[in-house]
């Protein structure tokens, strides 16, 4: 039997070079792959079935208040992008343009959309008339494209697959209330399906979204210490109900306009899912979200009744569990348990003579590599209780390494001596000048990711400048 | 009560302008609109809450048979839409042009895809090495953009939401398999979901997909007898895998250029359920594929108990049913049956004081406006009974309408007039050669569809020009 691992020798140490570790676990778990479109991936089956298990639990969410699909077109006319002012100045440096069509030079250019605010805004405008009418509270899933310079797979391509949902209200208290709801929703979706902890909080002027009046969003922290902001949710007021004419007959009978709000995640989280839990073996999966669950591999397969018992056992699980049989008999079952753990099956099966004679089974947990003999007629049961074992595990070990890792700095010393030794998450004081923001930056290479819901009276003082301050802020490097 | 019937009044006669009327249909059942982006719409939440439907049920189907879902880039570079000659032919004329993109002008124009085949053939050429690797069987479910110079809501989109499917096998034969496989799951869709029958074939030279050996057709019949193309399925032999070089080794160890298949439906099948099944009170929906299947109206809804016993049948039949009530106060009863039926839901239920006090309701069919008084205590069973004849009812009456409107044709006189006097399908003997195909679409509008599966021998010469003919063609205008 062959016990070498192929696998972990290709797979670049997570410690040495983290970068290098992500693009390895990228490829060779087959989730993605680079093409022949500079900057855009393909997702792969295994890939792509993780995101349709994001999408089932988000589309569910999302509906369960209220929710509706919906779909804009990918082209969106240099004119309208145009209508508002921050807007336009955020997204036009970094937009794909169509200039030709049918063999015709355009008279206007059409943009790829970078998000859809403007082209949704238009057809709002027509659709709303009374106060009857509201809200719309809609949502597509759909392909945007950013022109990045520096692309990375799932993180930062320039094309990626999101839901960006779009909401208009009568009222600001009702609008507010909807951003915050699905930021709540993102959390939710983070930490019981992805196991992943976050922190809540909004975000400073600097950071906001290009249009908005506020901008609130997830943070979670990846395995090196790095932030990465995981789903956002925006406030827009009347910043693009005004510019796009987006009015109402209120009860009072008079024209208003009404207010709005965003919010989107993306194929981004895929990599936020790689980064938070991934190890030196390879990917390791939160069981809700991994594509196969459970996967058995039979020991001596050519010998009479093992398959047989497989196959069986597979039949049982199957109606209740994502399973899978790896029956190939070109591999020995230790290349078998490799190449599952690389790509981060939550739970292993193994099943052969001996055990069948016993009628038990050998249970493997991909998180702590613990090791259980079962009795087969406790297999399911045994099953379901330790994939909810595992789940909460690696959502205490990310939780364990953020509190680990996010320190306090008094002063810009102490920042950057933080960030330069265990880098994380720092809480710090700030006094709510943009030219801060900057130099922490530019001094440790570390941005302001939020200010948390939850805030602590660290100081009064500005981290950086010493100046009075109110508001705590989570500073991280970021992906 | 207002009993008038506002929404027909909107609706053109659907004998007297069959075009406006179905544009009537898209706009005043909300399915779509038009947008600022010209040729291009935006699909509303009732227009999309179908396509899901037919998703999910596709979806389903496609993954019992083996079917992974994965995506590809948006973005196709010109050099690889180049490489097979006939495709880039059939679609260059018609594609959108990226030529800025972050504010430079890029070296390679990339096109926005009509179709994925030469991205996915690039990344199936590096991913296969040995016949153990085969088959993959992949599907992506995206946008697509076409330029079309005439364009309609649905039907002929500038950009449209599908599913494109694309499978490479070891043999030619399994390669065939597949492609027949993938057609037969459409029909399925087409008569079991959206029940509208189909007739399946293979289409002539000029009409198959370029670049293909065999495009596979499903052909449905509209209200007005033209023909719409509801689904294809191509069997592309080694045409993509030769210039794409999609090799494998095969088990004697040769290296083996693979045997590539492509299939797709699309967002224009729900153009296929207005035009299949409206009439001139508006919508009328097929059961499994209506996002409501039951509306209930309260009637007289300020008396007491009345939205209660509303309330508590609409929770009771939720479970089991896509149910909604309609319990605006603004608008009176015949307003919203008005509504209801123009939005096409198949069943609607009226319950007022009396009915509470005998213990029933009112059961009313959208598809031939019987009325029947139904036991409360029975009404679930009712419902499940008349949804299943409802679809079947449906089904029927578009397939008597097929009947009735497909004639023979035996010179092309007859041809003529039947076309001009009973718009329909002809079926009609065929010697081959395109100049026929071409002389019968100048003289009469109407193209070959397919040559169905199902043969009859008509005669043994061509409809048009006389000479031996071995194949029965399927002839209609089409949308």
């Amino acid at each position: 039997m062959d016990n070498t691992n192929d696998f972990v020798k290709d797979i670049t140490n997570i410690e040495e070079d983290f970068a290098k570790w992500y693009t390895d676990i990228v490829l060779k778990a087959e989730l993605a792959d680079y093409t022949d479109t500079k900057g855009c991936i393909s997702i792969r089956p295994y890939g792509y079935a993780i995101w349709e298990n994001i999408q089932k639990y988000a589309d569910n969410k999302f509906k369960e208040t209220g929710i509706e699909n919906i779909y804009f077109p990918v082209l969106i006319p240099e004119s309208l992008l145009q209508k508002e002012k921050d807007h336009v100045e955020g997204f036009a440096p970094e937009v794909a343009w169509v200039t030709e069509a049918g063999e015709e030079k355009l008279d206007e250019r059409l943009c790829i959309r970078p998000t859809s605010e403007t082209i949704i805004s238009t057809m709002y405008s027509k659709w709303l008339s009374s106060w009857r009418d509201l809200p719309f509270l809609y949502n597509q899933w759909c392909n945007v494209l950013r022109w990045e310079k520096e692309t990375r797979p799932f993180l930062r391509s320039r094309e990626f697959l999101w839901q960006e949902g779009h909401t208009i209200h009568e009222t600001e208290e009702e609008a507010i209330d909807r951003t915050l709801k699905m930021l709540d929703i993102y959390a939710g979706i983070a930490e019981n399906l992805l196991a992943i902890p976050v922190i809540k909080g909004i975000k400073t002027e600097s950071e906001k979204f290009a249009g908005a009046v506020s901008t609130y969003t997830i943070e979670s922290m990846m395995h090196d210490g790095r932030a990465l902001q995981s789903a956002t949710s925006h406030y827009f007021g009347q910043n693009f109900s005004k510019p796009f004419d987006i009015k109402f007959q209120d009860r009072e009978g008079n024209q208003q306009y009404a207010y709005q709000t965003s919010w989107g995640l993306s194929t981004r989280l895929i990599g936020g899912l790689i980064m938070a839990h991934g190890d030196n073996r390879g990917l390791k999966l939160p069981p809700k979200v991994a594509p196969i669950q459970v996967i058995i591999v039979p020991i001596a397969q050519h010998k009479e009744g093992v398959l047989e018992k497989v196959y069986n056992l597979n039949e049982k699980l199957s109606s209740k569990y994502r399973v899978k049989v790896d029956d190939r008999d070109k591999y020995s079952p230790g290349y078998k348990f490799n190449y599952w753990e690389m790509k981060g099956v939550p739970i292993r099966i193994e099943i052969g003579p001996r055990d069948i004679e016993n009628n038990e089974c050998i249970l493997v947990r991909r998180d702590n590599a613990e090791k259980i003999t079962v009795k087969l007629e406790k297999i399911d049961k045994i099953i379901g209780e330790t994939l909810e074992d595992i789940h909460n595990s690696m959502f205490n070990d990310c939780k364990k390494r953020m509190e680990e890792k996010t320190t306090i700095a008094y002063n810009i010393d102490e920042f950057k001596e933080n960030m330069d030794t265990n880098q994380g998450f720092i809480k710090a004081m700030w006094c709510g000048k943009e030219e801060c923001e900057n130099k922490i930056r530019e001094l440790t290479g570390a941005k302001s990711r939020c200010m948390p819901f939850n805030q602590e009276k660290i100081s009064n003082k500005c981290v950086c400048c010493g100046e009075p301050a109110e508001k705590m802020v989570i500073w991280a490097r970021q992906y």
